[in-house]
């Protein structure tokens, strides 16, 4: 078993881009906004992660085997997404290799859109959505536009090694985490993550359908959503209840 | 322990034959196909893996030990069966040997039969039998031959990592997929594959002895398929039961 | 995955400095004792651990991703901190690295804050603290500034790795180690610590505000106590109970 | 530690001489029918394994101590047992150590003699022995000299290696099998055994002692036995009670 | 982490000496006698082990920070113990080192001193004490100096690898074990091993103050003893109980 992990490219792909990642986390809100933006935009797959890390699957669409983990874009967009969990251990060079590939593409800024777990989500009709970044430029940026900046916290597991290896690399990198369900998938959450995205980018899309087909989403996410928690869990993703002590 | 996995060849190999695969999985459909077709065709012994990867077994036959997992051939036919489950870590270096040697030997293309688990088998007499493909001119094929083409879905396992690595050295390879039970010898579900293997190539043999004998072959087949089971349960066979989400 | 360990360094690193160090470990008290240094000294953040063998996590910070083990520091001291439980295994390591960098920056001494539990904590209003050091000179500076000198006992974790690295580079440590709570963050005993922290060096701040806050720093630094304590079983911290037998 | 397997010498070894193994396996049948013949033959200590790959312990005889794995000879016979049960996944290397140890001392032929555990072996007072050979010229030896073959079956753990090893390098290798408890040492299997043995090769040993002293070996082996059956266990040797399935 | 053992000499090691050993065991019988050599003949600490393999443990003497495995001596003996219980998996390269080590430093011989577990230890007022030997002269000599050989049994743990791995040295090595508890202090069966010790070497220790001590050494020795069990178990100590069956 060879360990490496790949990036397989099947078109061309754009030069200073910018790039969004949703992988399976909390309430699967980075998922269901990446793809909504896939499926709105129509963008194209232009690559996929070839890995013995990832597993022993494929996904089959219209007959044809295609990688759980993804890559969709236009001329000036890639969009990352992962239809299977990602197996805790792997997820070191998983990330590390996304980061890396988003470099040689001269990425402009990576938005890694996610969750942020609330125990009480059920009480709240318009979960709120905070931002954190890289730098202070963006910091400010965000703040510029409106945006809620989360001060304090954790985030654990996909999201936090984006900003991790994108600041060791001087990539510009934002996160945008709406308050969500745990593990029960959270497509208001990700509306709301597109209309903040909508503000500090050209990536608008039409939320009202999103919003409309609630329901079935939920459910055609809701095996994805049972396998991402086991991984959650080895993530011990229940840090991100915690407070942070910060000096 | 060398971890090397090894294809040992006893006979001359044809060139540029079809290769058949029938690992045991869901319903041992795989397994229980091949086997019937090396036994109907009369293919002989012609090769055979040797590996500290497969469990320390030898399987007797007339006194003299073989490798649970043999290949069988004449001119233009290559069979590939395992009598053991294959240990659910060894997968990733089997499957890839495999595929490996099949492209050393110029074969035309693959045909990996096995089960796709539903959950009310029993109240179903025949099972219907999908196909996929690692292209689209092969589901072309399958379409105009008459076969139904699974469309959206999870392959876990053997099967998803021979489409995987085929597909990474352009080899063509054919999956056929019948309706089986999960955990329980389907020689129905076998005989149905072997009908539809008939449309889309020149093996051809008569079902009718496979559904006569198909409660003596359940019996033979349930130790194999305990085993088989416990890997299958490692390599989350289960998720062929999920709804994927694609975009 | 990477296991390297690196010290980054964001600001220049004072040379011949007194280093603390802070860690996770029995009743926070070293963690706490050295955060409240930081803050009441308002230390600036110099460096950071960057490696994969700590946990996939950033602590956010005023909307910025921080590793949760941050180094501070002003013209002759450096605090070392870790926002997160050291994962046992990865204890070897981190110290080595954490030893080793302390020489490249010449530190004078190590000086390395801690707790050491007692089973009946809550009986005591004052803690008394002990220490013990790498090499007779200092244990002789330790006596003559009136400190107690911890006889006879075990160290386990953080703190005798700090000891047994620094003693093989001939760097001098010393350990202050107050009564403490095992699993319950102890404020009063990090008071204690700084209070014979003041007698034998240059670091005097005030603890009246840190007894004040008790309360509040036991509630705010509940979650990472959580978690270290699980640490702390992995790497048989009960020891520290245990008599020693010594020739 | 290093995980060499070594074979020191102790005696000159004799070249082309036949070699039988008795390891610890199913009734201790081949350890039992080995050792005794080694004490009615009066051979000699002539080696033994040197390896960390065996448990960390050492036999006492006459106070000096002796590796659990040793070999015995005279002129023309090896034999080759082990006083304990070897750990499940140092059976590869130490399998591969003695066959290619083997090849080096130009064995003529390797008689390998164990158990095949029979379910009822309660009601059977004379335990039948099958016969499996590496090649077709053993099969027809063994079928001449009247012993009955083991047409079809699974053999699990050292034999099983035995037989896969040997076949490789070239070397004969016949595996005599007696009907036998799985789990309790059973002396009447290994006469049996011996009773086979002599007809096929030069050695005779009188059985009657073996049959007197049965209850008096059952009591020394049972600790053996004991330790024997958590191996097997993991080394699933209960397979050895499933139905091939055979094409 | 680095896995290398080091042993770090503080002093001149004399060349030519005794060596004893007095790891944690049975009884804590080889610790408990070794520690009492070493306070009675007021031997000096020469040196220690350092390795990522002990646990991450420091022993505090007068506040210095001492390994839990050191070495003492004089001009003609050199005494070897651990205050620490030895973990199991890193017993092999402990033991590898120690002998290595008495190797280049030319020991005459090693006696290592430890006890033999018998059921009914409380039954038994004077324990017994047995010899071993890794040559017969050793053996011879035992005997003519009146000792007892242990004749048949198991040894297993660090005195069995310190016989393994000498014999493979061709160094002199001596196992004295008394009668004694498996898992309870047993200064006794200690004062027993010292008496016959005097017979065989010039080591002479008056035992009275041994023996009068008996109390108080086995109520500082319980935490030890309680951890070294542990390990005990997982070397499957218990297999000293066990009926050898040699050929």
């Amino acid at each position: 078993m060879s360990e490496s992990v790949k990036i397989v490219e099947k078109e061309t792909v754009p030069s200073e881009a910018t790039m969004i990642i949703g992988l399976p986390d909390v309430g699967l809100v980075g998922l269901i906004s990446t793809s909504y933006i896939i499926s709105e935009l129509n963008l194209k797959e232009i690559g996929y992660m070839d890995s013995d890390l990832l597993p022993t699957v494929v996904v089959l669409h219209k007959g044809l085997p295609h990688s759980p983990l993804r890559i969709y874009g236009n001329q000036n967009l890639i969009a990352v997404i992962s239809e299977m969990a990602i197996p805790a251990p792997s997820i070191y060079p998983i990330m590390q290799k996304i980061v890396e590939w988003a470099e040689t593409k001269k990425v402009k800024r990576i938005i890694s859109m996610g969750g942020i777990p609330i125990q009480n989500r059920q009480t709240i009709t318009e979960p709120k959505v905070f931002g954190a970044a890289s730098n202070q430029e963006q910091i400010d940026m965000l703040h510029k536009k409106g945006l809620k900046i989360m001060k304090e916290g954790y985030i654990v597991g996909p999201q936090a090694l984006s900003m991790r290896y994108s600041s060791n690399r001087k990539l510009s990198v934002i996160a945008l985490l709406a308050q969500s369900f745990y593990n029960y998938p959270d497509p208001e959450a990700a509306a709301m993550v597109l209309k903040e995205l909508a503000k500090i980018s050209e990536i608008k899309v039409d939320i009202s359908k999103l919003l409309e087909k609630g329901e079935e989403i939920r459910l055609k996410a809701r095996d994805i959503m049972k396998r991402t928690q086991q991984e959650m869990n080895r993530m011990k993703k229940s840090q991100e209840y915690d407070l942070p002590l910060y000096v």
